[in-house]
């Protein structure tokens, strides 16, 4: 057996362990008693004891310094275990056993410090994660910049400068639609009491038509949705409220995205490394472009339309047009995951710019309430009065996920890019999603995008697919124009 | 620390990724996408080798070497952890992985024949898997008897010896009975049609009353019904019949006794080697006494009837008397698994004969089919015609399992000794019973049984709680006060 072959199996192994311990998560998220959650943080420890000692092994930096890739595919394993590998290395075991111990501690804090709206409460510990979360930036930094390092385990390659400079590009834009739209009267919500089951059966329909193979996955319901798994074992889950149909609807639309990248990577890489979705921004890009780009078109919402209306009778909605505009509507609110399209990329930008800043030590712990609030109110137009509706609303920064939220506007940049070169692909595009075909839409998506999984990096492959490389104007263009016409100047 | 202690660290840890297994196993039966089967027999797999890896570590050899017990259940789990640690260690590596391929291999070849009702298909794979069983079983038994060295993986300490002669003794009443019973007119079933959601309501409902927590488990349905897990997530599975709800509710509690068993250990034992059912045999007295000393006596039965009949309307019987008769009818068949309490120890007593002989090597398995008919004849009084209803009936055979039928009738043995010493701690248990009360006679066995895990070897155990060594005088007292009653001569 080649070095190669032996690195493969041994990570094959590692990657095995490792969809377990995804499985675990889905059932924590669904189905374990809840009596059971001590037992279970033990039993996920031991795991990820394993999982994290495997990937540590000094076995495996023999075996890379050995192995020679057979083929493009074998190239593409190597630098991803390499690059896993390396990282594990530069990074103290201490720095690593204190940062996970801190973060899973930081969590309640965090719960509970937003659940009394009192910031003050979290900032000690959100300041010594903070500084661990640099020292261990630092460490992978090798001398270069801190929070690029963090980032990049999230989406490698991708660099602050560079999405500052596109943020920047596509901010003044987004600030003044936002201000236009919101000087409109504001449109309603759709009226009416939605049956939970109904809209799960709906929910199931509309996954399957999305290209999200059932026989592989599973639906359930979840308080947050997530996609989980790679391979022939990826689970959905989504929500329901009895007045909003559209958070099952368009959750489960998104995580179908999520899931189908999943599913459809080749055969082949099912359980190595290069087996899954490649970054964070690619796998947004997935679910944004099923749930945004097809799935709120004017197209789609008319087929949605009257698939709704037949169910579940009067929606307070006159027509499609109507239903569309409702689907779309933009309104004030403060939470980043019930944002609109325009907004949720402002939510973003305020993140991105105050966790680099954390980083760097620009800005203080101490001052971040305030300062989110400050850019809050210069964004959207409106003041922050609770804590938990500003700084506390996410759960990032308190298991020390710095470097994570732009890889979701990142995403809605792909999308954009891949929308656009879908619709010259597939010319008739809004007379399929008028009749509810997504078929040559996602097989476009699974062929471009999704079969490739970790093949290429992350901006390689969405040039491959765009033909050009990816940059924010197409999301604005289709933004602008969308949302233009929804809110006329 | 102390060896001791590190010995401890270390077992807790495979105890946590042994009850995962236990958890991915649940997944399989209940949740998984069919599709999923083989990307997740290469995750068990790789879990089950770090299982095993763990388990036969040098380390732990040298741990017990040097470790000493600081107090009682210090010296259970030493001596638990001694014992796998050595019979590991006894089974050569190459003999332990052919036999896990094989029988991997051999349960499909008799899941086919089994559906073809074609014995000598199977019998070539059932052969090579009882050669290599007698090899292993030898080198188990390092000099002593093999078959006893196999049965110890399910009942430490049982001999075959011990349990023929207290099958023996069974044996002439309890053909004799069966014999008298099915010379009554057969009593039909009950008729009607019950509603699958309204027997897991009652289920579920009923899981409560004997005691089960639901807050540190779960009910679902699966194939075939089953309780997995340890301490604070143990969860069972029930089935549903539209016809015949007794199916679906002993299921349930039968269920329930293996749970509560695995749920009311000492909770300083979660996650070791004590913290667990101690033997099949003990295990099955708890989900046996439950089940039929308890679920199917005359008290309950009045209290069963009534609930039954204002959920499900009239169900064919006049009243509780003859509810109870239908509960607890003896008729024709051949399937272990439906059998009564009667014909139930003449399956297994068939099977420990015939696995005996097959070990010794005093039956070849060319003539294991006439064999078994032969004996089926003359215990039951009427012919089997097809192999699927014989001697391809069971999975056990096929994935190795020799020694272990045995515990099955051991614990309607150990079940009966509880039985008559719960009736003694408790005079007024039929009051309790016939009001639905099932709180002191399953505290009782909390309190004497369950609680105590692997804390004592399975026979001491019992004799401590009943005050005698367990014999098969008080279940067969049980037996033909119960039966001659309902069957009388």
């Amino acid at each position: 057996m080649t070095a190669f072959d032996e690195l493969m199996v041994y990570q094959r192994e590692t990657e095995a362990l490792s969809q377990i311990a995804g499985r675990l998560g889905w059932d924590q998220e669904t189905m374990m008693p809840r009596g059971a959650a001590p037992q279970r943080a033990e039993e996920s420890g031991a795991l990820e004891a394993v999982i994290h000692a495997r990937r540590t092994a000094p076995q495996v930096g023999d075996l890379l310094a050995a192995a020679e890739a057979p083929d493009q595919a074998g190239a593409a394993q190597l630098r991803l275990i390499k690059r896993s590998f390396e990282r594990t290395q530069r990074v103290p075991a201490d720095l690593a056993t204190t940062l996970a111990r801190l973060t899973s501690r930081a969590q309640g804090n965090w719960a509970e410090a937003r659940e009394n709206n009192d910031f003050a409460a979290f900032a000690p510990v959100l300041q010594e994660v903070v500084r661990l979360k640099r020292e261990e930036g630092a460490a992978l930094a090798d001398g270069g910049d801190t929070y690029d390092a963090l980032m990049d385990d999230y989406e490698p390659g991708a660099t602050g400068a560079q999405l500052q400079a596109m943020f920047d590009e596509m901010r003044p834009g987004l600030v003044a639609l936002r201000e236009r739209a919101l000087n409109h009267p504001e449109r309603a919500a759709v009226s009416g009491s939605y049956d939970p089951q109904q809209q799960m059966k709906l929910a199931r329909e509309l996954a399957k038509l999305f290209g999200y193979d059932m026989a592989r996955g599973r639906l359930d319901k979840a308080v947050h949705p997530f996609s989980s798994g790679s391979g022939d074992d990826v689970r959905i889950t989504t929500r329901t409220s009895k007045t909003d149909p559209f958070n099952c609807i368009y959750s489960t639309i998104h995580e179908v995205g999520h899931a189908c990248y999943e599913q459809r990577i080749d055969r082949d890489y099912v359980l190595t490394p290069v087996g899954q979705g490649v970054s964070m921004g690619v796998h947004e890009s997935q679910s944004r472009i099923y749930e945004n780009q097809l799935g709120r078109s004017r197209a789609f919402c008319g087929w949605l339309f009257e698939q709704m209306r037949d169910r579940f009778g009067d929606m307070g909605v006159a027509d499609a047009d109507e239903f569309y505009a409702t689907v779309n509507r933009l309104h004030r609110g403060f939470i980043r995951t019930e944002a609109d399209e325009v907004q949720y990329n402002l939510h973003i930008m305020l993140r991105f710019d105050l966790e680099r800043a954390l980083i760097s030590g620009d800005l203080a712990v101490a001052d971040l309430e305030a300062a989110w609030n400050d850019r809050f109110a210069a964004d959207f137009g409106y003041a922050v009065t609770r804590a938990s509706d500003g700084c506390l609303q996410d759960v990032h920064w308190s298991v020390g996920l710095f470097g994570y939220f732009p890889t979701y506007s990142l995403g809605n940049v792909y999308a954009g890019c891949l929308h656009e070169a879908l619709r010259q692909a597939v010319p008739d595009l809004d007379a399929q999603l008028a009749t509810g075909d997504l078929a040559e839409a996602t097989a476009w998506l699974g062929e471009n995008v999704q079969q490739h999984g970790g093949l290429y990096e992350p901006r390689e492959l969405i040039t491959r697919a765009c033909g050009a490389e990816p940059t924010a104007g197409p999301l604005m263009a289709y933004i602008e124009e969308k949302f233009g016409a929804l809110y006329p100047a």
